[in-house]
């Protein structure tokens, strides 16, 4: 039985190599000119309140507003989530918290295909690593960034002097409130916010749905509409060991929604490119897609084949083919979407109005006109190395440890402004809580990985290229893998946090194969990005930020900026959609997944689990499970709650529908729609099935 | 459930592109030094003798070596096989006949998962389109190729004044004899001999195992030693309506074999490049293989998401889904082997003692000096538009069909000489055998394929490239891709016959989109070709027959020339191999396969049959079952008969074990083992589980 494929394909960050992908763009967005339909990922400290009132007649108030900011919150394991009770119960996808279930899955307890319910605080499981941040306070710190750079700076020095201040904000605002600071680059640095999150460290795992609820009908119905899926779970932060007392959280809507209603999703959509130039989208197109795409196809084969290698390997490994295939299916959208004339005039279009717009007037042509051309000479300049770069991103859990414990010795010595912005004291914690965490190290996946990496390093620069010969230490990727290992002693955590605290000396002189192997890539891995920094990023920075410019200065300020994975707000309307021609919709229900489940019978990712045939009966088939909107989403956004105009919470985002695929790069309109499951669907589901009366009532009351 | 594994990643050749892969490299071979060991794929009109005589005591005499050539067969479907009754039986594995089965497969008769067995010839099921060759006569005819070379001509001209006169005298041949003719160049072009072959147009199926039997074990047990597989079916030859009578065909051994046996195998090994200088390895390594591989992987894996969907997706796709994991595993293991710095420094050593020899003396450094440096040009030349080349090779049935069609009406004009290869006189009927064909082409299979060959052409050559744009036809690829395939017609065997028959302004004129995508690409490709063939095949030609015989020279007449997809015998002694580091023994049972069965309880590639369940009594455990032994086997030997020292059949080759992956550059040695089916198992199957008394009694008489 092949490993069951993830549902949200378009919307899951939840596995780190697509977190890191979004690593380069995150924290960088441009403006998107707002086009027709729900289109808009808006700042919550800036919600389009005219165009609510005028197209909803909704008063979206700074009270309601801050409500639902303070009630949603972002999982380190990279999707979105939202606090539902006074006790910090937290509701977020199944796909979401699938590496931390995986996590807590053992031979002997299978949580994964079998599914879990923590009755009491006491059986509540903890998850090692995880961690939750609450957005409490936002601050426009633009002019105090802007100010660092000093007169006839290069666009290098003038990167890293503004790379150096918001280091200094973000350590003075956590030192000065304890909360978690983030200066985040909005508009492809027109703006800079200051975020202050509340982190929860303690996450533990209250219920989860068999597997096969989670991601029903597999990658038969990815994408597609109708879908029937409970992919949902509970999560509880905890403080002191206690449960969290919390201030702000959803209240379950009891009466639900219908179609035609409008709805809110509050959630954190990781990375958009709506603004773009055309020569860097071609860059997109024909440099970045390719090369990431062969990444995917080569390591989701190999998966592929290690899962199918018994229960086993599938429970150690199906969560990284999932993660995988969420990329590659991604990607192939992109591309697809990329490759398609109609989408590319349109963007195309965009941009030949707004450049128009700045050569008619002579000022404008002065600051503004030669961004684009900045854009394409330092995407050409990127060509050059970005295929070795990528090879340098090896995908290993043993790897990103080492990594970790190479830089921390060569950065912390360094100011916390001049080290890779990872390592600065305001981030520190959550690197040295992964690197310190006890999650098991599977020692099989990880040699899959490792020789997938290293035989990708050669072909990428060459048998006989210096590095990659270093890098094989004279063996090939397989039996070189396997050495690295059955030799490395980064399995133990404690080994870890000894070469960390015995700083740059252990770490230069330790022998550990795993360590060597990350200094020697480290070295490469660094100038790469110094000229990255230099010479694409910095020049890009600055073209993009006039381009913002230019667009407000066209269009006005009420634009929201690309996605940076932080908090945003986007409604829509509940609406349903052509399925083969025919309209259906919006809103399914139990009935019909039964259906679904007969029709398929035999298949494996269509077997509903014995519990769901036992209780059918008792189960009310009529009740909401998935429904379809005309929100504007994107990977991170996992989920995100919906709420309807009072601020109740009526759903939970897992997915978009096919048309969903090019949203890194336009918004769909037309039959473009956001997935999501009712939360009439999760609450039947507790009470019917898993009879879990406790977690009811924390919900919606006592019975 | 996972589509199955093919068993023989390493020798099956069974699948379309990786045959035409083989097309550059096929009928060009270079003699490889006998290394330890019992290396070699001999000619069977030069088999070493003396070797055989010295180390085994065996007397190869001509009566002995005519009599298996004329027993052996090639199959149309890319392996080997062999004659096993004067009523034209033919025996080969049922993976390299897996692809007829599943022609013959249809929803209410699931050949591919049930088998099929034949009690009368009446009930023998036709394959369409299906040939098989039996090697007859072989004449050397170096020196009239040779002739045709003008005084001084170009490398290009000379490669093409061979061309010619090679056309001239198969189809001189051909006239003469009524046979299949085939000029094949051995030892790059040191030797040239003419093949004549007698071809079967008329296959049927006679037998066949339930699929899980033909790969027990699947991607597991794939390479591995233990095996317990009955990777065999049976065909049969037909002449006239009636079953063909044949004067030589093996006979069933009734003793069988042990641990210590001589063996022989006769089959067509499909291409190795055993004496490829060491910069042409480099080439493979680095430019070739990684992008050869990431063809394989996205291939691999949209056929994967393909069969998953269904019962039908699987019996339509899972043949071609085997084919792709065959190259991906086959390559994935030669890149292995050249990224193993003991292989190359052994490939380096060779040719350092061989340039050394030409070195030192003044008429060899003048005849055959620059020889290397004439590969290394000519790769570096080839650098420059492989991968251009690599993009143009779009794997589709229909896209198949329409080259052929485009390509015969530019082609059917000129000479036969001046024509490419496979459109000579000699070639043109299997060309329309293939072409006109009533197979069934799979509409959802081809769209898939044809959405990754235009996705792989845009991202390998640039979304902005024309050919691109013109191939795209203003679309995304999936969208494009289902556009070519709901408006061709090219399903219609018929409308094919029209084309052709129409020629060249039928073909023009037609408005088929899949035949303006062939006219489009087939531009480009024709003038990729050309160059190829004047700046890399050309100059390769005369570099590797001075090569050659330099090699000729230093080491004498008796090497075997690189494998060509010919005919060959290579012979090794039956020997148990290492596994995890204990000694296991050479032949395995059915006892094990049941035991292998109930360990592996519950894995689909591990459930037996009913019918084996049912039958276990009645049959005889202790029969033996597979075998290792110490043969040079490459891809295409699949299906090769095993024959004792009275030249009688003693097994069936399906497989090589892990070692074996490198066999293109390098005989193994050490623990590499070719894996066969032992014959008594076959008939112990026969007898006691599928009670095929027909068959047995034509095997080894009436009982």
């Amino acid at each position: 039985m092949p490993a069951a494929r993830p549902r949200r394909s378009v919307l899951s960050r939840s596995i780190a190599p697509w977190l890191a992908s979004v690593g380069l763009a995150m924290g960088v967005s441009a403006a998107a000119p707002v086009a027709s339909g729900d289109e808009g990922m808006w700042l919550v400290n800036q919600p389009p309140k005219e165009m609510l009132r005028e197209r909803y007649a909704f008063e979206a108030t700074d009270a309601w507003m801050t409500h639902q900011q303070r009630s949603a919150c972002r999982l380190s394991s990279g999707g979105s989530g939202s606090l539902v009770s006074a006790n910090g119960l937290v509701l977020t996808n199944h796909h979401v918290a699938r590496g931390l279930i995986a996590q807590l899955t053992t031979e002997d307890r299978n949580l994964l295909r079998d599914g879990f319910l923590a009755r009491a605080h006491d059986e509540e499981l903890r998850c090692q690593g995880a961690s939750i941040d609450v957005l409490m306070e936002i601050e426009d710190v633009t002019e105090l960034v802007n100010a660092a750079v000093p007169e006839g700076a290069t666009p290098g020095e003038a990167n890293a002097a503004r790379r150096r201040m918001i280091a200094e904000i973000e350590e003075a605002y956590k030192a000065r409130t304890g909360m978690e600071s983030q200066v985040v680059t909005l508009y492809q640095g027109a703006r800079y916010h200051l975020y202050g999150y509340k982190r929860y460290t303690d996450v533990r795992l209250v219920w989860a749905p068999e597997g096969v609820m989670g991601h029903f009908g597999g990658d038969v119905d990815n994408f597609e509409y109708p879908r029937y899926s409970l992919d949902a779970a509970f999560l509880r932060v905890y403080e002191d060991d206690k449960p969290a007392q919390v201030e702000h959280h959803l209240t379950w809507s009891e009466d639900g929604l219908e179609e035609g209603d409008l709805v809110f999703v509050f959630g954190h959509p990781g990375s958009t490119r709506r603004l773009n130039t055309f020569e860097h989208l071609r860059f997109i197109r024909d440099v970045e897609l390719p090369q990431r795409l062969n990444e995917n196809w080569r390591m989701e084969s190999k998966l592929r084949e290690f899962v199918s290698r018994g229960e086993d390997n599938r429970r150690v490994g199906s969560s990284s083919l999932m993660g995988v295939q969420n990329g590659r299916k991604f990607r192939t959208g992109m591309l697809e979407g990329l490759l398609d004339p109609e989408l590319m005039s349109r963007k195309r279009e965009q941009e030949a109005a707004l450049r128009a717009f700045v050569r008619e007037d002579a000022d404008r042509r002065a600051a503004w006109g030669d961004a684009w051309q900045q854009v394409a000479d330092a995407r050409q300049v990127y060509r050059e190395f970005y295929h070795r770069q990528r090879a340098l991103s090896i995908w290993s859990d043993l790897y990103a440890h080492a990594l970790h414990v190479v830089r921390l010795s060569e950065e912390l010595p360094k100011e916390s402004g001049a080290r890779l912005s990872e390592y600065r004291d305001t981030n520190l914690e959550s690197v040295y809580r992964r690197l310190y965490a006890e999650t098991p190290i599977h020692e099989n996946l990880e040699i899959e990985r490792l020789t997938a990496a290293l035989s990708y390093l050669a072909e990428s620069m060459g048998g006989d290229d210096p590095l990659v010969r270093r890098a094989l230490g004279g063996k090939p990727p397989r039996a070189r893998a396997r050495e690295l290992v059955e030799n490395t002693r980064l399995f133990d955590a404690e080994i870890r946090r000894d070469l960390v605290e015995g700083g740059a000396d252990a770490v230069a002189s330790s022998d550990d194969p795993i360590i060597e192997l990350a200094r020697a890539l480290d070295a490469e891995d660094r100038w790469l990005r110094e000229w990255y920094e230099n010479e694409v990023e910095g020049p890009e920075r600055e073209a993009y930020a006039k381009i913002a410019e230019a667009q407000f200065e066209m269009l006005g300020e009420n634009q929201y900026p690309d996605a940076t994975f932080t908090l945003r707000m986007t409604f829509g309307t509940v609406e349903g959609v052509t399925v083969g021609g025919e309209p259906f919709p919006a809103i399914t229900d139990y009935a019909g997944m039964y259906a679904r489940a007969e029709a398929r019978e035999g298949e494996a990712d269509f077997t509903l689990p014995q519990r769901w045939l036992d209780k059918r009966e008792a189960l009310d088939e009529s009740a909401a499970l998935n429904f379809v909107s005309t929100v504007d989403l994107i990977g991170g956004n996992s989920g995100s709650p919906v709420v309807n105009r009072e601020g109740e919470l009526v759903g939970l985002i897992f997915d978009g529908n096919l048309d969903f695929l090019a949203t890194d790069f336009i918004y769909p309109g037309g039959e473009g729609r956001g997935v999501a499951v009712d939360a009439r669907g999760i609450l039947e589901a507790l009470r019917s099935v898993y009879e879990a009366e406790e977690l009811v009532a924390e919900l919606v009351g006592g019975e």
